[in-house]
């Protein structure tokens, strides 16, 4: 399905995998502050934070998968099906916020500039269900939201509105994040170093491979597995704290849980694969990508936008492979 | 350490990992049919298949890590550390062709044109340990050769020459290769497709995630795991058959197996990481590579060069990251 | 910690470990119908059905840790630490049924002749804290109540009391029973039988085993792997149904999850062993036990006791090993 | 199919378990000192060590499965299907002492007092596939053979005889022991205590249950998961050293592997499981057994019986269920 982390060098860094089985014509956005934004439920706003981010743009309204804003907070909503469940509006309460799941990325980002301003916004909110149109029903999703200090996991579901601290800044799928965690504890004794022999005291085991001190780590593309594997490489990462290291550094962490096509068969001869991988600098509003068929990384820089227009400006993906011929 | 696979659409395509924590400076290094080779034992070849691979040129000498020929057969060596024997040179016995470990890759490709001609050829070779020169001690390594029909492992070990066929075409380290084999049977049931419950025969269990057919493969980066890891991502690959979805999904096969600096440690703060990924496209003659810190894939066409000169075409790594600024 | 499963074949059986690394002093412990029972809040019950169980009796008062009625409703309480929270007593509500947790297996078994009536009865209960006394604080358990129909497990945690069906008849401890369910997902593949090879298809992988459709299932003792170990056991067992067969196969299905001492340290140089194992045949009310010196089956049969008296009948446990010499 | 382990108190003690679908019909068996012995090439033994052990007895010759003499030498031969290969008689050579497959435990328990003395014999031994008779073929076993200082296993394999020291002191089947003893490096890092977090360091891990020290650990009954689990069950044994607390322990021990029926399926509808367990003190000459159907230990102790007689002295297996009513 799909997988998002953060990663903190001298800047900020934050991206995720959209893994699924087509593409919905997905477009880099930048939404500039006086882009008009119109919700649902809460009214029109007119100034707001400019935006940048993976979206399909329908009727120039651009339905965001991930975003980052100019404030260096970041957010992804991640695939959560039979989990997620949303409220009804509810029209009565005047303290309660509706918001639709298709609106959320968006009315956070728009006001929010710091994950502790979130927390106090998702007190008020009413995360409801409403759907965009009839040809975009509501997404199941659940959503990770991060700043250079800390991250958290936003779940709707049967219970209500769930948000989690998440000490290891990474999201997948099923199960619920609470239990994801919970499940972590079961590699807690894997490690980057060798293992020492506590096994069979006295006995010469030979270590015969260089990395042996994850064995038990998983690797099938199970969300489940997804989870261990990438909160294991990005918590164990290290790398310079240059741009490009980091940014090199972070499309590995990421493609280490990569789908390849052919090992998730999710419909006769349909494979589920990572259609895209993203990583943004928080701090400088970059928007970094690689697709599945083209692995050189191509970006769009927010800061070079004139960030107080009012339209929005779109990047369709480079999807070929632009392979560099040294003859 | 290292990984190397195998992959065929309409042509024919190999390549590997390396592995390590330090780089020894590799170049693409494409060797005419007239490069004269002079060989420890088995004197001069002044005429011979041109080769392109990547090797560390030393004296203007080629060792090669990996390499395909003109006619299509490819060969890479892995490290074997603690497994790898080499003979002692016999220059009693006429019918043995003494041929030193770090002559192995050019002896092989600049005479044999298929997997077939190489297994007569290593009928008669006597394999020895005699390095290239003091600074170069003999590498422990064992071998994976291709071509577009068929691949073997060949390793020098304690017993002597073992010359296996390959049937899953790939290769990492160790455990020798009949137990990396015989080991993979322990992964017989995984599936790219859902599993169907046989675990609990008539109890409802909640497929909760996408691609759960292959829990139980092995997520971390010991040279065993690698080897059930790219063995199952390689035998299920699909993609289209044109150069670029070749080329595209081979490269995502070894990035199953790609080492994230700082997930194995190898010495107090020194991390092993893929420092670059090859691909070739045996029946083109082209070389495609990315490194650890530039995700794009860069090339080099033998075809492109006049494979009749008799000097190394040599070209540096392209290593810093290349990115595609959309604005 | 503890393991308990059901069994169905002509008879109903169930029965459980008990984990720990020491003994409090149980015994086998019949209360018949006329032993006065003295309910915390629920006043005093003069007359009831008969019950036998694994007890440890503090004042003539019998603290069941598993027990089973004359009507074949079988309970056994487990360790659930961290997660069972209990309510305060609620005096106000008339509706309510205040029952402390020492009390839940007596004021369940002596009133209930089926899991259908647990469930009402379930209804009204307010599962409370109090402890029985100062010297036994109140236990944090979940409980696992069936019959020849179904089962249930019981959970009293933090948002409330939850009821779950238990379609796999096994209980173990931590996490809590849904996830403990969820989490059987992963293992949905494993199989009796030796898998097909779909992992590289068209490759020869060595069977090189029996018993190769289960690599995967978990071998340690912690909770979460001994629920999946005891459910594959128990969901895939084959016996006769006499009742030696019956109750053989039993001990059996709980042996795949017996703890042996020395591989789970609790403390320095203190290891939780299986102290006993229980299992009754719920239709003929006859409780048979191990224990960790002795692997004969003991047995007390509640039909061979006046269950018209009013006294509790103790059994003190056969511990040594009783070894039968044939010569 | 088998595990077979050792284990050192005070005494030293040994023994096996003997898993398949049907019984042969085993009985403990002693053959006293002047049993005469006959063998296929190298003639008659009239006097000998005692032994005592699990035996099919035909014609009155005993084929063990498992025995020890009265030196406290030790030996198990266990199931080796596919790898065990046996020499051709060599009637030649003088010098080379052949021995039929069937006669290997008799050949070394009536002359060996140690394993040293087992190496010895072993260098001039021609181990032959010869059968007992044509309804009795040559069963494809290998060997574990211990005394209180040390264990070897001995495999007749396509390259020869192998000896190899058993520094774990357990064998199972397949594959070969030299590829179980390298695979048990996979599993180094396990123990019985809990894990520290090496992980997400900084990340608080719940350790939800005790034992987490193990996850990992196989929990299926191929040969090669049981031989990790019985090792760690053994290397990581604890108890008194008295003879019941060390006999306890031991079946412990073998019981982590014991096979319940239902879950290894072998042909449709046929089950392999532990038919008989066995344990004897190798000192004192007294064999220990459970069988499937009866879990209370029956003994035969071979110093009660006279050791000077010459004939076989046979003790059929308790077999049904003994329950011991306590009321």
């Amino acid at each position: 399905m799909c997988t998002a982390a953060t990663y903190k060098t001298k800047d900020f860094y934050m991206g995720r995998t959209l893994d699924y089985e087509f593409a919905y014509g997905e477009e880099v956005t930048v939404m500039p502050r006086n882009y008009p934004l119109h919700f649902r439920y809460m009214g029109d706003m007119s100034e707001h934070f400019a935006i940048i981010g993976m979206a399909h743009v329908a009727d120039n309204y651009p339905l965001y998968y991930d975003a980052v804003n100019e404030k260096g907070l970041g957010m992804a909503g991640l695939n959560f099906v039979g989990n997620a469940v949303y409220a009804e509006p509810d029209t009565e309460a005047d303290e309660k916020e509706n918001v639709s799941q298709y609106e959320f990325i968006p009315w956070v980002l728009s006001q929010c500039s710091s994950v502790k301003e979130v927390r106090s916004l998702l007190m008020r909110i009413n995360l409801v269900g409403t759907p965009y149109s009839e040809m975009f029903p509501a997404a199941q999703l659940h959503w990770i939201i991060a700043d250079e200090n800390e991250a958290i996991t936003v779940e709707s579901v049967k219970e209500g509105l769930k948000v989690y601290d998440n000490h290891v800044g990474v999201l997948t799928n099923n199960p619920p994040f609470d239990i994801q965690m919970l499940m972590l504890a079961d590699y807690a004794g894997l490690s980057p170093k060798q293992p020492v022999n506590t096994f069979a005291s006295g006995v010469n085991l030979n270590m015969y491979s260089r990395g042996m001190g994850a064995m038990g780590l998983p690797g099938d593309l199970s969300s489940r597995s997804r989870f261990a594997r990438v909160a294991y490489t990005k918590m164990n990462s290290r790398s310079g704290d240059s741009e490009n290291e980091s940014v090199s550094q972070f499309f590995h962490i990421l493609g280490s849980v990569e789908q390849q096509r052919g090992c998730c068969e999710v419909a006769d001869g349909k494979y589920e694969i990572t259609i895209y991988t993203s990583c943004w600098n928080a701090a400088k509003g970059i928007y970094y990508y690689t697709t599945y068929e083209n692995s050189q990384i191509s970006a769009v820089d927010m800061n070079r936008e004139d960030l107080e227009s009012s339209g929005l400006k779109r990047y369709p993906l480079v999807n070929g492979q632009h392979i560099n011929y040294q003859n």
